[in-house]
């Protein structure tokens, strides 16, 4: 299929939550249907969605279903179990594609992609058992942090290391599974660029973001990001040599750290990406319709950031905030629709929008 | 019920068409669920709400499962069946509520009402029978448009009469409706103002926009309006008179005339307005948000113009333009994800935004 998918056409979309919420009602900007496919019941997704298939990822009949309803199928996180894929892609198109998915489910094999490239990344070391850990440990020389190589997100999976006499109980609270470790890079702030690359090999990057995480999560974004115009052009440059290494069709999260040597590439995100909410407000053409545009074969929109913005997540109890955001200036509020406000969890995110000032123009 | 409605709650809308589907989509922003009763399938609102009431507006055993369901009842179009509305009001609220429907419904009634109010209006008399239309149209002395009284929109339910030669085949096309006679209004441009208010009784107007249509159906709005400064305070006031005049709660649409002897109400709707779409791209908080946050007890948000913006309406076979539009810059398409582009009918819209120029400024 490289003709673009009309307007009616119905796109499968893996995964409930928040971000297949946002995807939903971009898709129907432009007419498109929507089909989730969530385990979970009353899902932010499924509020805005036509048909939500309600069943496990091992249910093949379901996922049989699904991929026959829809005219291509996307997600809105990466750990999606390979059985599954395997089961939709004879029925429909995947897009991103598997490549993205494979290199971006693993953090050891996304950081040899990325190392292949010729990208900077922290310093890495695949451990198999303790002595390996206790090498690596000893050879990056300072504190690290050791991760389980797949299914980790917003810091879980994760355990710090300070020094060789924590290193026994970092690699026991994994359990044993696959894990690497990463040094620490020393660096004066993180950005990310949200990055999309249509059906036709056309490249689009959003104006990179800056990041403030706060206990591991996601806290604020801000657009336009402190960075000097070359390190600028770098992370649009950096993320196109991804995409085309990938043969990547859709939106692309790349999280970077800026140091004094350039950028060093933190993680990426083969999916829309939270520091990439700020686009609602700042871009005629947001990050959730860039990427419904690309997996549709449709051409990617005008994404030109026309205002300073600033995100800020609403986690747990943040939310009992929101009568008081309603009636901020100048802002708005975005709330996912979930029942429960538990710690930690993504209830909604406030765009805080002024208009851009010629000053913090590049 | 005077507290704010919870995150959670649900809508419901009377209506499945593009106005309930967008209000739907604002729902979901404020973490609202929301259920659609409309008698068509496949409905442009129901692609993104909740749940879908596929009845008629007579069936008695549905409407109160919608209003039992529903934690307020809204609304896209103002010709709901009193019946209906019988079985809904005693179940859960409906906003705006029964006397803006009762007077928008009959056109009579609402010229009377502005009239009372102190507004201006076209000439009108209340057409009964052949005489009264005859006697109307030697008074009015000049051309004058015979409409009937119910359910018209855009240009449907209208005859034009140029001279006293074309009153008795205007009348006989009627098929015997109630009708008023209207006379033609010397105006130099026709801007309406999208107005809201809240249950607390706080009313704002977003900017008003200058509307311009093609063959009876609205072609494009432009903001801002070419409107001097007077004017435009005149408008805001004028809207607001009525608002309160209502007791009204949620979004109005009020189109106008500018006239050598100031503003001239045409009509007045109680809903979010086709007129009003450029809100979605000019505004932080556009049209369908502002009306959800009505109806729910929200405090109304910030509605400022940001942007200079034209709306331009695809009507039927526009939207095979869309793919160009898509590529458009500064534009932002939203299609309604109906089937079929007949003749006349709204397939969509397209924002082309511009950011505000110092000299376009009040």
């Amino acid at each position: 299929m490289t003709k673009p998918l009309a307007p009616g056409s119905t796109i499968g979309i893996l995964g409930g939550g928040q971000l297949g919420r946002m995807l939903s009602v971009a898709a129907s900007r432009l007419g498109f249907k929507t089909c989730i496919f969530e385990p979970g019941g009353d899902c932010p997704a499924s509020h805005v969605a036509n048909y939500h298939f309600q069943a496990e990822y091992s249910d093949k009949e379901a996922l049989t279903r699904f991929a026959e309803a829809a005219d291509v199928v996307t997600y809105e996180f990466e750990n999606i179990p390979t059985d599954a894929l395997d089961i939709i892609e004879p029925l429909v198109p995947i897009r991103p594609g598997r490549e993205a998915l494979r290199v971006s489910q693993d953090r050891l094999t996304e950081k040899d992609f990325l190392t292949d490239l010729g990208l900077k990344t922290a310093p890495y070391a695949d451990v198999t058992d303790q002595s390996a850990l206790d090498e690596a440990l000893a050879r990056f020389g300072t504190a690290a942090i050791l991760k389980t190589r797949r299914f980790g997100y917003d810091g879980k999976g994760q355990a710090r290391i300070n020094g060789p006499e924590d290193s026994a109980e970092a690699l026991a609270s994994l359990n044993g599974a696959p894990a690497i470790l990463e040094g620490f890079v020393d660096f004066s702030r993180e950005v990310s660029v949200i990055a999309a690359r249509g059906l036709d090999g056309a490249v689009a990057c959003f104006d990179p973001g800056e990041n403030v995480h706060k206990d591991g999560i996601l806290h604020t974004t801000t657009v336009p990001a402190r960075l000097p115009a070359p390190l600028r052009t770098d992370a649009v440059l950096l993320a196109a040599r991804i995409l085309n290494a990938l043969d990547y069709v859709g939106v692309l999260g790349v999280e970077l750290f800026v140091t004094p040597g350039g950028l060093v590439v933190n993680e990426i995100a083969p999916r829309v990406h939270n520091s990439g909410h700020w686009t609602q407000q700042g871009c005629t053409v947001d990050q959730f319709e860039q990427h419904i545009r690309a997996v549709t074969g449709w051409p990617l929109g005008d994404g030109q950031r026309f205002a300073d913005v600033e995100m800020t997540n609403l986690i747990g109890a943040d939310v009992e905030r929101c009568e008081a955001l309603a009636q901020a200036p100048n802002t708005a509020l975005h709330l996912y629709g979930k029942a429960e406000a538990k710690p930690g969890r993504k209830m909604g995110h406030v765009n805080r929008i002024l208009p851009a000032q010629a000053s913090s123009e590049r």
